[in-house]
């Protein structure tokens, strides 16, 4: 956010008016539906380059330098049972140096072009014939169009465009290209022009002017996904090395980061000896099915986008911002639609050994218990709790800091009625047999599996009542009570309610009777609900959970028959 | 914040039990009370240095150095009519370079001890004489005591004690040292360790060690204010050169620096040819009323402090926490009342020649309107908007940059009912009389007085209705459009009135049919209310206000007699 990108808080569609051929503001949808349990409700709109200069200042903190400019020559996989099974071929993109490199793994995220994907001989899969070329063009512009500072189509008799704003008052425009007209990289020294004149025919009668331009390109619309995303989890393909599409949902960069985080925790957990090697597995079956979906928006959209616009209906709808949202316009239902998947909220993975949710093979009454609203396989709550030792007013979803560990969210109702429940839970994760013993990080700051400064979880208490009830002395037994400043109270109630009730207790669908405990994956993601009980059961229910895919069995045998076979 | 303060949301008031003599916990109060119309609810602690940092960091980045350690050996006013009056002759500390120096104005914040005072013999007038010695002791503590994370007092048999949460983990003791001693400077070596053997004794049975003590000093509690703030409006003083009291409030440096704020402005636009010279003395008559409540209310404070501990009284409240709140205490009563000025929100000026407050002597319905709830002299109201251009929500108070600048708020209402008012206004402001065109910076860049870069005042103009209702091209006319990123909606409804109301426009006191003008000065606080109307007379009041104290005389004749004899 220091680089003070815009915020697009609207997405406006122009199209010609029925009656006299002017352009008109036709349907004006918010950029984040209020169904997105998201604390910033709206569309960060910065250059590409900056996002990684993020990635590279704080890789260079953590003294890792990125060598650059070098090119991949050649890779093989020499002993699978090797701690380094690669030998990787580098050599510098000028020629004059060759380096050899044995590694555990190797990331393909070189690009719609990945020469990873074609030494593995992996085909990428097109969805429809290449069809039309469109332009994009960054830089700062004068104009009378009044809706540059939102993200805006507009669809016109002379073609369509999108605005997008950026940071630094730039404006990006994607423009739709003549087809009567061959456009071609090669004749770059009067494409800059001509995109210009083919925007401004497009937005008249407002007129456009660019006081400079920083870049500009052409790009073809396909769409098209990778058969594999790795043959041997020991070399895999990311970002648009296995999908790629038009960059008008700005969704290349933000799949390609979750692809990345999906797979670097896991390869982080097997690495530090917590987790089995086979959850490698879930990076291409989860990340799959999200890139099926984008291909899927993609498509439709662009198709939509260089459609002919439906005559304005009458059949309109209030968008929670007091404009008109036409229905009868598919490119804006479809966008309607499409807007908590683009958000990243939308995004959610099926029912597999990392998430019990309801279709998993676990049968306990204990496991997504009744009335409880949050699915495993999606993003975990965000909410504002009480930290207890401070009083002060925190996001509870940024509260354990995102290092590799899992996060177990302890919801505990009022403290009153939790007492015993949680005195039996924190004995029984002290146990010799559970989870939580076999990784625990002693005081040296060494685990018992012998890898320095990683916690393999994180636990963190939530009471549903005023921070001023609770006393951690009394309340908060054991093991919860080892670090205080992850005690919380849930004590901001959702006014909107007919009966308050406490805001994060609420979204997680338990009550103040009744206890509920979260995990959430190193990555945000919830793996499994358990329901919070007197005795051992919701300790069992746990180590069945890690038992599934860590590293070595744990647990009492009770639940071991909920693991899939 | 960058510096990650501590942020004390509570006040907790522990004192031993009327039973058992045990420590007790008996009063919490918000730090922030619900009076407050502020966006951070807590006190923010961090060290000193680290805001002394910030500035000098800033400086900086403008190309100012601060030489240092310099010390004033004399100066002397040479030619009161000098562009350049003062002669100031500087000492390096180590003696080895003397500089003299002609200078416009000379500000002596140089402390209790200050030079610029004694040289120019004013006297510190003392409250009451000297009574005792506290100690202060900064560092990392180990204890079992609860409350070490909020602002805690603790008033034991063996004396009282003030917890100060600050950055870095790090706790600040100050402490009451029994007068049985004599505590003195001079002692240093065993003067760390004396002090934690106090503060254990205060806190038994809660067991406290130091991991690391930072720093600690001892010093007297008197409060003392300067007879004379100035002169001759070319030497001030500021800060604790002329108001001296305990450090306990933390109003130190906050008061300090209003002080050299509300001078900067004022010299600024006395220098950029603005504001007449005679504006500068209303530095001293603001900010001594300020000083005199700080003293007051440290003074009582102190006395309580070291006050013997009523009885626990039945007669206890709730301070919207949840907690007791003991009324028959003195020391929490006192701190209670005294929360609004803590937090600077309850600092303000009373009427003058800035402040046409209802006490002024310009009589006008136009001026102060009925209904109006903003008060000039006070602090300008928080709100979050809408900005038009971009859709944003942003917050009101910064839309302006606090750039030495006039801020003019044009509350409009509903923007059809305030059409051809804010459209009299707009070329009554564009009249050749008006103060809008005699301080108008050219598109050059130099404004009609010849001062580069400098704007006199900046317009802003809110809306009572949605966003989505604004049309900039229809709605806002000549000069309130030139800036259209100043164009606001005033659509986040207060939910908890019964009709709701746009919550700006219900904070400053004008419905949607009725637009106010509001005129804040250069540092935040409100300089005059004036209703909107149509015909010129909006503009009349507001020529009549600026001309009270420009550098020339603007405006119609017709509201002269408004101004001030």
């Amino acid at each position: 956010m220091s680089h003070k990108p815009a915020r697009a808080y609207e997405i406006v569609f122009w199209a010609h008016s029925d009656v006299d051929r002017s352009l008109v503001r036709r349907s004006t949808l918010s950029a984040c539906p209020s169904s997105v349990d998201g604390r910033y409700k709206y569309i960060t709109c910065l250059h590409q380059g900056r996002i990684e200069n993020v990635f590279l200042s704080d890789l260079d903190k953590h003294n890792v330098q990125i060598t650059r400019p070098w090119t991949l020559k050649r890779f093989q996989t020499l002993e699978q049972k090797s701690d380094h099974p690669l030998l990787i071929e580098l050599q510098s993109v000028d020629g004059a140096c060759m380096e050899t490199v044995r590694s555990k793994y190797l990331f393909g995220a070189d690009g719609a072009q990945s020469l990873v994907r074609e030494k593995l001989n992996i085909k990428l899969r097109y969805k429809d014939p290449l069809t039309c070329t469109w332009g994009v063009i960054d830089g700062v512009i004068r104009t009378d169009f009044p809706d540059t500072k939102v993200i805006c189509f507009v669809r016109s008799e002379h073609g369509s465009a999108l605005i997008v704003p950026r940071e630094d008052g730039m404006t990006r425009l994607y423009i739709q290209l003549p087809t009567s007209q061959k456009w071609d990289r090669e004749t770059k020294d009067s494409i800059e022009l001509q995109l210009q004149d083919v925007a401004r025919n497009i937005l008249q009668p407002y007129f456009v002017e660019w006081d400079y331009v920083q870049w500009y390109s052409l790009y073809p619309i396909r769409q098209g996904i990778a058969e594999r995303y790795t043959l041997d989890h020991r070399v895999f393909l990311g970002g648009d090395a296995c999908h790629v599409h038009s960059p008008k949902g700005g969704q290349g960069m933000n799949t390609a980061l979750l692809d990345a985080q999906n797979l670097a925790w896991k390869i982080h957990s097997v690495e530090s000896g917590f987790l089995q090697r086979d959850i490698l597995e879930t990076y291409e079956s989860e990340r799959r099915k999200v890139a099926e979906k984008l291909i899927d928006f993609d498509n439709r959209f662009a198709s939509l986008l260089s459609a002919l616009i439906p005559k304005i209906s009458h059949n309109i709808d209030n968008d929670g911002l007091g404009t008109s949202v036409c229905q009868d316009d598919p490119l804006v239902r479809t966008f309607k639609e499409s807007r908590e998947f683009v958000s990243g909220y939308g995004v959610y993975y099926e029912a597999n050994i990392l998430n019990w949710s309801p279709d998993h093979a676990a049968t306990s009454s204990l496991i997504n218990p009744k009335g409880v609203k949050l699915v495993p396989g999606h993003i975990f709550i965000m909410s504002d709790v009480t930290r207890v030792v401070d009083a002060n007013v925190v996001h509870l979803e940024h509260c354990i800091p995102l290092d590799g560990s899992f996060r177990i969210f302890i919801f505990g109702g009022e403290p009153s009625q939790s007492r015993s429940a949680l005195q039996d839970l924190s004995e029984s994760l002290m146990g010799k047999e559970s989870f939580y013993t076999a990784f625990l990080v002693s005081n040296s700051g060494t685990s018992a599996m012998g890898s320095k400064d990683k916690n393999f979880c994180t636990l963190c208490t939530i009471f549903a009542t005023a921070r001023s009830n609770i006393e951690i002395s009394r309340d908060v037994p054991g093991v919860l009570a080892k670090n205080t400043e992850h005690v919380y109270a849930d004590d901001k109630f959702d006014t909107g309610a007919s009966i308050p009730v406490p805001s994060a207790h609420d979204k997680v669908g338990c009550g103040p009777e009744s206890g509920v405990i979260v995990v959430v994956r190193p990555d945000g993601y919830v793996g499994i609900v358990v329901r919070l009980t007197t005795g051992g059961q919701t300790a069992d229910a746990l180590n069945a959970y890690f038992s599934s895919f860590c590293s070595k069995p744990l647990g009492s045998s009770v639940f071991r028959s909920l693991r899939p076979v």
